[in-house]
C-alpha cells in the first residue's frame, strides 16, 4: 500500500535533521579522504560509476538517507509508475517514459494496447523510414538523397534532442556512423528559422516536425516558415517534411507529411529523447542501431533505479543527497558540470528535466508544501567554466553544490602532447583537482586568497561519451529527478506553471489587454 | 575624498532595510500598473530603454535606494576608477576597460603611455590588418584569400567575443557586412579543437591566439592542436596566426605569428570583448566599421553611467535594484532573458562577467563581509526557456528576479504570418504576458493551477540587435557589474578563486598528489 505524504511529515526526515552535519574538509582531507573515493562509489550502466565521496554525507547520514528512503516507498513508488499507475495525476496520465526503451514490470495497456508493443512498433517504423533514406529509398522529388535532418519543436522536444545529437555527432563521425548531419529550430524569434534555412540546402533536407499536440505554437510556426522557404525552392513541401506527434492530433493523418511517427500523453516533453521524438532526429542522424544503443544504456540504467538497496542504486541514492542538500543542508542551487565538449548542451536539458519537473509549490493533492522544492540547476562544460563563474562557486558567499561528469578518454583519438601531457589528461586532471580544490579549500593568511573548502560536489566517471553511456546518463537524471518528485510528494510530470503566460500572449495577440499589459505591448510595437 | 565601507555599515542600507516591502501583485494591477509601466523607465544609448516597473518598488523604496548611491559614493568610485585610480587593490592595477571606448575623464598615463592613444593605436592596426585580409593583401601562402577566422581563447577571450559574434553574425549577413565566418576554440578537451578544425578550410583560416599572459594552458595547447593541423596540411602556421597578447608577453614579438596586437594588465578578461581581444576576431568577421560602432554605442552607454541623478542612470539604478532584492529581499540567484535568438550566449557571457566579478566573500580590505554579495546567473533566450525552465520561475518555491531583454524588429526581416500576427509579435507578445504573468500571478481555486505572482522583473527594450545597442548592452551590464561591486565593496576585478584548482591540476600531472586527489586521478586514468 503507498502512501503519498509531505517529506516533512515523514520521521525519518525530522530524524535526519538531527544528524551531526559532515564536515567535508576533514572528511577529503589526508588517508580518510582516499578511504572515502575508493568507497563512496555506486557503479551504473555502460561502465559509468557514480561517486560521492566529496558529497557532505557520512555513514550515519547515508543511514538516515536509506531510513527516508524506505519510509518515502521510492521503491514502490517506482514500481507503480513503471507498472502503468496514474502517477501524473494532475493531467491523470500515466508515466511511461522508461517504457520506450524496455519492460521493467507488468504488462502495461492503455487505449487498448499494450504500450510497450506500441513503442517497440514506433521504433520500428522508424527505423525502416531511417534506413530507406539512407539507402537513397527515400529521396527528395528530383530522386536525390536527403543529407541533412531539421527538428523543428520547442522545449523537449529541441532541447533533449539537440543536446543528445551534439553528444554523439563527433563519435558518429569518429566510428563512421554519421548519415545526416541534423539541425535544429526552436524558438519563435523568425531567426532562429531563418538562420538555420540559410545554412541548409532545403532541396536535400527532410524536415521532422515534432508537437505532441499539434498546437505547439512556436512549432507551428516555424512549419510555416520552412513550407514557405520549400515552396520558394519550388519544392513540394510533403515531400519534405515528417511528424511525430500523437494519434489523436490534427497532423497524425494530414497529407502534409512523408510519414508520422507517433508518441502519446504518457510521455512528457522533457522525458521524450527515448521516444519518437529523439529517435526520429537521431536515427536518421546516425543510423537506427546507433538509437537502439542509446535505449540499451538507459534501459540498464532504469534496471538499475528498481534496487531496494539504496546503496546499489546510484538514481535514488543521488536523489536522495540531493534533498538532503536542499532541505536540511539549505542550498538553493545546482550546477552540472561536464567535462567533455560533446556535453555542452546537456546542461541546458537537465535545466529543464529538472526544473521543469520539480519546480512546484504545492504536492501532487494540490496542497501548498511548507519546504522548499527543486533547485535552480546551471551548468557550462569544463574546463570552460572554470574560466568563468567558477570563481563565485569557489569564494562566494552561497554554497553550490555541483554535479560533475568526467570521462577517460575523448571521442575523436586526436591529442597533442604539451608538457608531459595530452590534452585528455589535462581535462581530467582538471575535474579530478576542482573536486579536491572544492572540498578541501585551503587556508591562506591572505584571505583574498584563502579557499574555506566544504563545497560539495558528486561526479559520475565513465569510459568516453557514447551512445549506450549517454543513454545510461540521461536516464539517470530522468530518475533522480522523479525519485526527488516522490520525495517532495509534487507531481513531477505536469507543467501548469506555463499555462499564464501562454493564455496572456494570446490576449496580447488580439489586442484584449489593458493596464500595464497594454502599456507593454505598446512599448513593444505589437 | 572616497571612503570604501562595507554595505552593512552604511545608514541608508539600515535605512532601506526598514522601508515598507511593495506588494507587486497590488502595484502592477489597474491602471496603477499601466503608470508604473509609463514611469518607471530609464532611457540608454542606442535606443535602448531600461523598464523597472515590474521590480518590487516603489518611490519610497527609490528613494532609500538614492540615498544608498550618495552614501555609497557610487558616482565618485566610478570617476576614480575611469581617471585612473588603482581599483583593482588585489592585484594593484588600474581598470581602464571603458577607456577602450572612449575617454571619460582625465587622461590616464600607465606604463609611461597615454593609455587611451594606446587602445586605439590598437584598434587603429587591427583596422589596417583587417582591411588587408578583406582586400586581399593578407592572404595565405598560394595568395589567396582568407574566409575564416578562428579564435583561440578561454573565458573572457572566448565568451564575450563568441556572445557578440553570434548576436551580430546575422545582422551583418542581412547587411552585407558580413566579411569573414568565426569559430572559436576554447576548451582543453581536444574533442573541441579537432571539431572545430574538421569544419573549417585550414588553408584559408587565420587563427586569433588570445593570451593576455601568454601562458593559459588550455589556449597554449589548442594553440599546438593547431599548429599540428596546419603542419599536417603542408601549411606554415606562421603565416596563418595571430596574436592578441600583452606587449610583456612571450609572444608578443614572437617570429611564429603574421601580427600582434596588444591589450594590458588593466583589462580583464571578462571586461575585455571592447579591446583588442573582441577587436580583432569581430573587425575580421564584419570590418572594422562595425566593431566602432559597437564601441560607440558602449562609450555612450559609459557616459549615462557618470550621471549622478540615479533616476537617470539605468546601470546604476539596476545594480541597486539588483543589491536591495539580493540582500534586503533575500533572493539567491538571478535569470537573465533574452528574447532574441542573436543573443543565445549573451547570458553565458553575463555568467561569467557577474558571477567571476562579484562571486567574493572579502571586501576590497581582504576581510570576510558580513553579507551575501554576487547571485548565481543563468539563462537561456526567450521563447525557448518558456518551455524549459519557467515552471520553476512561476511556480516554485523561491523568488528567482529576472532580467528581460526584447527587441521591436528581429534581424534578418524574413517573418511569416500566422493566426494574425508575426513570429516577431509573437515573440514580442511573449515577453510582455511573461512580465505581467510574473508579477501579478493568477488565482485559482486549484492550487496546481495557481499563479502566486509577486516575481520581479526588468526588461531592457530596443530596436533590433545591432552594433550599437549590443554595444550600450554590453556596457551597461558592465556597469551594473561594477557599481554592485562598489556596493557590496568587494573588488569586482581580481579572481583569486580560480588559482587553487590551477595548482592542484598541475600537480595531478606531475603525479605528485596523495590522499583523495591520488585516488581520483587514478580512477580518471590519468
Amino acid at each position: 500500500m503507498i502512501t503519498w505524504n509531505n517529506l516533512d511529515t515523514l520521521e525519518s526526515f525530522k530524524e535526519l535533521s538531527n544528524v551531526k552535519k559532515v564536515n567535508l574538509v576533514e572528511a577529503m582531507t589526508g588517508e580518510n579522504g582516499a578511504e572515502r573515493v575508493k568507497n563512496y562509489s555506486v557503479p551504473m550502466a555502460a561502465g559509468l560509476a557514480y561517486n560521492y565521496a566529496a558529497k557532505q554525507v557520512d555513514d550515519e547520514v547515508l543511514e538516515g538517507l536509506k531510513k527516508l528512503a524506505k519510509e518515502a516507498q521510492l521503491t514502490e513508488k517506482y514500481a507503480a509508475l513503471y507498472n502503468g499507475e496514474m502517477i501524473n495525476t494532475g493531467e491523470k496520465r500515466l508515466v511511461l517514459h522508461q517504457l520506450t526503451r524496455g519492460q521493467l514490470g507488468d504488462t502495461v495497456t492503455a487505449d487498448g494496447v499494450d504500450k510497450r508493443a506500441f513503442y517497440v512498433e514506433q521504433q520500428q517504423k522508424i527505423a525502416d523510414f531511417a534506413n530507406k533514406v539512407h539507402a537513397g529509398e527515400i529521396t527528395n522529388a528530383a530522386g536525390e538523397k536527403f543529407t541533412t535532418v531539421v527538428q523543428i519543436g520547442i522545449g523537449g522536444s529541441d532541447l533533449g534532442p539537440r543536446a543528445m545529437y551534439l553528444a554523439l555527432e563527433n563519435w558518429a563521425k569518429k566510428n563512421d556512423k554519421f548519415k545526416m548531419e541534423a539541425k535544429f529550430i526552436s524558438n519563435v524569434d523568425p531567426d532562429d528559422a531563418a538562420a538555420v534555412l540559410n545554412s541548409i540546402d532545403v532541396a536535400h533536407s527532410i524536415f521532422v516536425l515534432v508537437s505532441k499536440s499539434g498546437t505547439t505554437l512556436e512549432t507551428l510556426t516555424n512549419e510555416s516558415f520552412v513550407k514557405d522557404a520549400l515552396k520558394n525552392a519550388g519544392l513540394d513541401a510533403s515531400k519534405h517534411m515528417i511528424a511525430v506527434t500523437s494519434e489523436t492530433s490534427p497532423l497524425a493523418k494530414s497529407d502534409d507529411y512523408l510519414a508520422a511517427f507517433f508518441m502519446d500523453d504518457y510521455i512528457g516533453g522533457r522525458y521524450s529523447s527515448t521516444s519518437a521524438v529523439g529517435g526520429a532526429v537521431l536515427s536518421l542522424a546516425f543510423g537506427p542501431e546507433v538509437f537502439a544503443e542509446f535505449l540499451e544504456g538507459a534501459a540498464e540504467e532504469d534496471k538499475l533505479a528498481k534496487n531496494e538497496d539504496v546503496m546499489q542504486n546510484p538514481a535514488m541514492l543521488d536523489a536522495l543527497i540531493g534533498v538532503y542538500e536542499r532541505n536540511i543542508l539549505g542550498y538553493p542551487s545546482t550546477a552540472v558540470l561536464p567535462y567533455s565538449q560533446a556535453l555542452s548542451r546537456f546542461p541546458a536539458h537537465l535545466q529543464q528535466l529538472d526544473m521543469e519537473s520539480n519546480g512546484k509549490s504545492v504536492n501532487r493533492f494540490g496542497e501548498p508544501v511548507d519546504y522548499v522544492t527543486g533547485p535552480v540547476i546551471f551548468g557550462e562544460p569544463g574546463t570552460n567554466g572554470q574560466h568563468s563563474f567558477y570563481q563565485l562557486l569557489h569564494q562566494g558567499t552561497d554554497i553550490v553544490p555541483l554535479q560533475f561528469i568526467g570521462f577517460k578518454n575523448n571521442q575523436m583519438g586526436t591529442d597533442v602532447v604539451i608538457q608531459d601531457s595530452t590534452s585528455q589528461q589535462k581535462l581530467c586532471a582538471n575535474v579530478a583537482a576542482q573536486i579536491v580544490a572544492f572540498a578541501c579549500g585551503k587556508a591562506d593568511d591572505n584571505r583574498n586568497k584563502n579557499f574555506e573548502g566544504g563545497r560539495p560536489s558528486s561526479i559520475i566517471i565513465g569510459e568516453q561519451v557514447n551512445p549506450a553511456s549517454l543513454g545510461a546518463l540521461l536516464a539517470h537524471f530522468e530518475n533522480k529527478v522523479m525519485f526527488q518528485g516522490f520525495l517532495w510528494n509534487v507531481n513531477s510530470f505536469d507543467q501548469e506553471g506555463v499555462q499564464l503566460g501562454k493564455v496572456l500572449a494570446k490576449r496580447v495577440l488580439a489586442h484584449e489587454t489593458d493596464g500595464a499589459l497594454k502599456v507593454f505591448s505598446d512599448l513593444l510595437n505589437i
